[in-house]
């Protein structure tokens, strides 16, 4: 999978993942009003506007771009409905031959862990049988626990050729309360970078592994420093656009070859209609803005990289 | 609710969580083929499986104790169906009047914290409706991205009057590849502790504060130094008997008032029919022998806190 995703990035010229995360608020009146004009103002409403909303936005970008993050709380909030239309975006995703990061964050021991890797990853017997419950290609990772959370995932991605993004140093404000606390010296983040390139040395695709990182845009300068710490990682960057992070900050994350990052991008595509630069597209044309957002995030990208 | 907690204890004499943890080789053949019957070996067949085999332990346990702990997983891994089983158990504790920590580890940042949040423990809008989606009285949460993770938590908690348990010193023996890692001379679980002080201080029952921690019974030694850190927080304590944890050594993680934590066991009371000490009552009474081991462990830890 990491294979496809390296392919598929270099075919579209566009290291993007768009994120998948509908917030009601971002989804056209008109959307809303059809879902609840049949399920009413239900969960199953929510979820039925939810399913619309990105069906409408993966049909009109799907061309462009190597792959989608749907993030799985903005469906769990919904419930049971809420994770039904998680499920649908994965699939409907994979029809159209998008590699699908599930940013589940999950991170558990032993059997828990394991019970969370079939579940995402892989298949879960039961009786003669096995079944594939989300199936997403990759999954995000919390770090916390250690070698006892990530050992099962590994198991079952290197069974169906699947992948990991581990937190690294994530996007937010207050991510330096604990990752950036220095150990002998160096910050956490850095330790546990080192484990992502232990656990990922073994289990490598044609020029990068498996198991990769998640490294925010918004520290630009920890960005160039894991890049190097961890030359065949993939870095997943999240925090371009809304949270703050630019272009230009992005040179850091990438190799030499113009590859090993994939730039995350949600509200700034998804909800580009809301956005003044594209607000004269108005509400009902909602997708296209979303594919003009793609094509000039692709450009910012392209100009940073030169 | 930990307010609710601490009654419940007190009235149960049982400082005990039990996990309901339910894995296909812990169910009794003779309620999996039951299920299978009517379902098919599906992921439907396994959701109904699991959610008998919880239905019968409950009832025959649920005078003993104050709470209990579906670890989300082992129920997510069934897909939808097996999320079904994990919303219908929750319900159905509830109705039994028993506290409900929903072990689902989550942490993310902002909105997406703010989703899991709503879509957990408090009420996700939509349109002029709201809806309670899994509605547990606790979770438990990973600390890693730092405040930002937990803030939109503790918002939500302050309206429900609901709690959280964030890991601090998880009882996996990889726990301290991160955690036991030395900043300004002490372990980051130390440090984490303290942030579970700074949160919970505005946010206090009349005894307990809402925010507390887990930290694994396979660690006494760190337990006491933790107990002493963090006074007035909960501790939620993993690792008792299956993963080897010991009644003596539980006695560190309690205040002098014998409160002050609460241990689960998973596997050693839901499927203690598969023990040798309870395996003289069958498959058939597996609910009697779970019942048996909660007196047991109740016991046990009774004589410990001597």
């Amino acid at each position: 999978m990491i294979n496809k995703l390296v392919e598929k990035i270099k075919k579209t010229e566009a290291p993007i993942v768009v994120g998948l995360d509908p917030m009601m608020k971002f989804i056209p009146e008109h959307i809303q009003q059809a879902a609840f004009k049949e399920f009413g103002e239900t969960l199953e409403g929510a979820a039925e506007a939810i399913w619309q909303y990105n069906k409408a936005i993966v049909d009109n970008i799907y061309d462009l771009i190597p792959c989608v993050k749907p993030q799985i709380a903005m469906y769990e909030q919904f419930g049971i409905p809420g994770l039904i239309a998680y499920k649908k975006t994965i699939e409907y995703c994979k029809s159209k031959d998008l590699v699908v990061i599930g940013d589940i964050k999950r991170g558990d021991i032993g059997s828990t862990s394991e019970a969370y890797a079939v579940g995402h990853l892989g298949k879960v017997k039961v009786g003669n049988n096995s079944y594939y419950s989300f199936d997403e290609d990759f999954a995000t990772l919390a770090p916390y626990m250690g070698s006892d959370s990530i050992n099962p995932f590994k198991k079952i991605c290197q069974e169906e050729k699947k992948g990991l993004f581990i937190l690294v140093k994530t996007s937010n404000p207050s991510s330096g309360e604990f990752q950036d606390r220095l150990i002998d010296g160096r910050p956490l983040y850095e330790w546990v970078a080192e484990k992502v390139v232990e656990w990922g040395s073994d289990f490598m695709g044609d020029s990068y592994s498996y198991i990769g990182a998640v490294v925010g845009a918004t520290y630009p300068e920890m960005g160039k420093v894991l890049r190097e710490l961890m030359p065949k990682s993939f870095i997943l960057v999240p925090g371009y656009g809304a949270q703050g992070g630019k272009g230009a900050d992005l040179v850091h994350f990438f190799n030499q070859d113009g590859l090993g990052a994939i730039v995350n991008s949600s509200r700034g595509i998804i909800a580009a209609y809301q956005q003044e630069q594209y607000q004269a597209l108005g509400a009902a044309n909602f997708a296209d803005a979303s594919r003009q957002a793609v094509i000039d995030m692709r450009e910012d990208i392209k100009q940073a990289l030169k």
